[in-house]
C-alpha cells in the first residue's frame, strides 16, 4: 500500500500531516489526517480516533477542532479519517455526486452498505475499523496497545458504535453531540434505510443503544451535548442514550452543556477535556 | 445604523456574534465577527482588533485562529472585520467579481482606493479606521480606552499600518507574518497600483516600514513570523522591518519561529501568545 502525503505542516509542537491512498475497503482513494505531536526517536504514543459528523471531510476537525495544543502537551496523535468515499470513481458505479447533505458522499455512516449503489463503495465500517488501524499501524509512531476514539454527531454515532462492536480495543470512548440511536431518529431512517435496507435487524449493530441493549458495553464513556443543538430532540435524542446506560449499569459520563449549539465552537470548547480524559485512560 | 445579528453562538464562556450593516464607508453591506467573554453586567472589556489576509472573510479567523478560549480567559474581545467590501452592489460600478486571489474583493489592503474601479467602494482604511470602531463602541461592552491591534499577513499589514498612523489609540500592537512592506514586494505593487495608482509617494502611508523611516512610531510590538512560510523571501520580507525599527531605535520582538509556515496552523498555535500579550498591556 503506498501513502501518498498530500501536506506536512508544523502546529504547536507537533506535526499536523494529511495523507491520501487507495482504499481497498471502498474503491477509492481516501484522504486522512493524523497530528502526531513531536515525541523521543522510536517513541510510540496512544492514538485517538476522530470520527466527524455529516459533510465533513478530513479537514473539518483538524481546522476547526482546535484540538493540537492538548494533543501535543499530552503526546496523543490523534486521526481523522474521511466520512465517506468521494470522486470520479463512484460515477461509474452510478453512485450520485451529491446526494444530500445527510446521504451519498459526505454521509457515509461507518456502515458496510449492503443495497445498490451503495454496496460496492460504502464501507466505511471496514474502513476505520480495519483497513485505516492497519495503515496507521505500520506508517506512524502509534501504540495500538492504548487507542482511544472520539467523534461528533454523526462521528459520535460511529466511535460508539465502533468502540462498542470491538470490545478491549479501545481503552477509552467519548462522543461530542452524537447521534445515539440512528433506529430512531429521520437522519438514521434515511440513511440505514438506503445503505442498508429496510429490515431493521440489520440496523442494530450500527445503533449504539440497540448494541447496548444486546449486551455490547464500555467500560467508560464521556458524552457532551449541548443543550442548544437544534438537532437534539428530532436527531440526536440523548435521553435515549442515558435510558441505555442506566438498565445496563454501564459507566457513563453524560454532560448536557448549557448554551451550546452543535457547530464545532462547541466541540473546540470541550476538546481539551476530552483529549485530558482520554490522555488518563490511555496513560494508565 | 442598523445592525443586524447574524448568528451568536456560545463558545468557551463567550459569545461569537457575526453581524451585518450597510456601510457607509464601502457603500456595501460588510459582515463582521466580535467575540464578546462572558462578563459583569455593565462591565467594559478591552479589545482586540483582528485583521485578516487575503482571501479572508470575516469567517476564517473565528473558525480557524482558536482565539476563544484566551479571549474568554483574559476578558478580552475580539473583533474581526471582513478585508473587503463585497457583493452585488460592487457590480453596478463596474467592480469584477473576482479579480485575483490577492486584488480585489477579499483583498482590500486595508487601503482608501483613490483609482477607478476601487475609488468608489474600496474604502477599507475608512471602515477598520472609522466607521467600525464608532459601530463596535455604541454596539458592544468595549472600552475604547483599551485597544490592542494585530493581525495576520495582508492583515499584519493593516494592524502595523493602522497603528503607525493612529498615535495613541493602540495599546498594543502585534501581527503574524505581515506584509512588512508593499513598496517592496509583488503583492504590494499590485494591490497598491491598482488602488492608489503608480505615484508611490501615495503608498508611503500604507507601508509599516515607510511609515517608521518617516518617522511614525510604536511604544512596543510582538511580531511571529515562521521561518518555513513559503511567503517570507518574495513578499513578507520581514528582515525589512526588522532594519526599519533597529534605526528607528523602537522598541520590538520580532520570533522567527523555525518550522511554521503562514498558515493558521501557525496562527493558532500562537494566538494564545500574543493575546496573553496583549491583555498585560491593555489591563495595566
Amino acid at each position: 500500500m503506498t501513502l501518498e502525503t498530500v501536506s506536512e505542516t508544523r502546529c504547536f509542537t507537533g506535526t499536523q500531516g494529511v495523507y491520501r491512498h487507495d482504499s481497498s475497503s471502498t474503491g477509492t482513494p481516501m484522504t486522512f489526517a493524523v497530528y502526531v505531536p513531536d515525541h523521543a526517536e522510536g517513541e510510540k504514543l496512544p492514538v485517538l480516533w476522530w470520527l466527524s459528523g455529516l459533510t465533513c471531510t478530513h479537514e473539518n476537525a483538524m481546522t476547526k477542532c482546535a484540538y493540537h495544543k492538548a494533543c501535543a502537551d499530552l503526546g496523543v496523535i490523534l486521526v481523522g479519517p474521511d466520512t465517506s468515499p468521494r470522486g470520479p470513481d463512484l460515477n461509474g458505479d452510478d453512485v450520485p455526486d451529491d446526494e444530500a447533505y445527510d446521504f451519498g458522499q459526505g454521509a457515509g455512516f461507518y456502515v458496510n452498505a449492503t443495497q445498490d449503489p451503495w454496496a460496492k463503495h460504502f464501507h466505511m465500517r471496514d474502513y476505520v475499523e480495519q483497513e485505516l488501524p492497519a495503515i496507521v499501524a505500520e506508517h506512524f509512531p502509534v501504540d495500538m496497545d492504548r487507542q482511544g476514539i472520539s467523534g461528533h454527531s454523526m462521528g459520535g454515532h460511529g466511535a460508539l458504535t465502533v468502540s462498542l462492536r470491538n470490545p478491549g480495543r479501545f481503552r477509552s470512548t467519548s462522543a461530542f453531540a452524537p447521534i445515539v440511536s440512528p433506529l430512531n431518529c429521520p437522519w438514521g431512517e434515511k440513511a440505514l434505510t438506503g445503505y442498508l435496507g429496510a429490515d431493521k435487524a440489520a440496523w442494530r449493530e450500527y445503533d449504539a443503544c440497540a448494541l447496548i441493549e444486546d449486551g455490547a458495553r464500555l467500560s467508560d464513556l464521556l458524552v457532551d451535548q449541548g443543550a442548544a443543538d437544534n438537532f437534539l430532540e428530532e436527531q440526536l435524542k440523548t435521553h435515549l442514550l442515558e435510558k441505555a446506560v442506566a438498565e445496563a449499569g454501564m459507566n457513563a459520563t453524560i454532560r448536557m452543556q448549557d448554551g451550546y449549539d452543535h457547530s464545532y465552537f462547541f466541540v473546540s470548547t470541550f476538546i481539551a477535556d476530552h483529549i485530558a480524559w482520554h490522555a488518563e485512560r490511555l496513560k494508565a
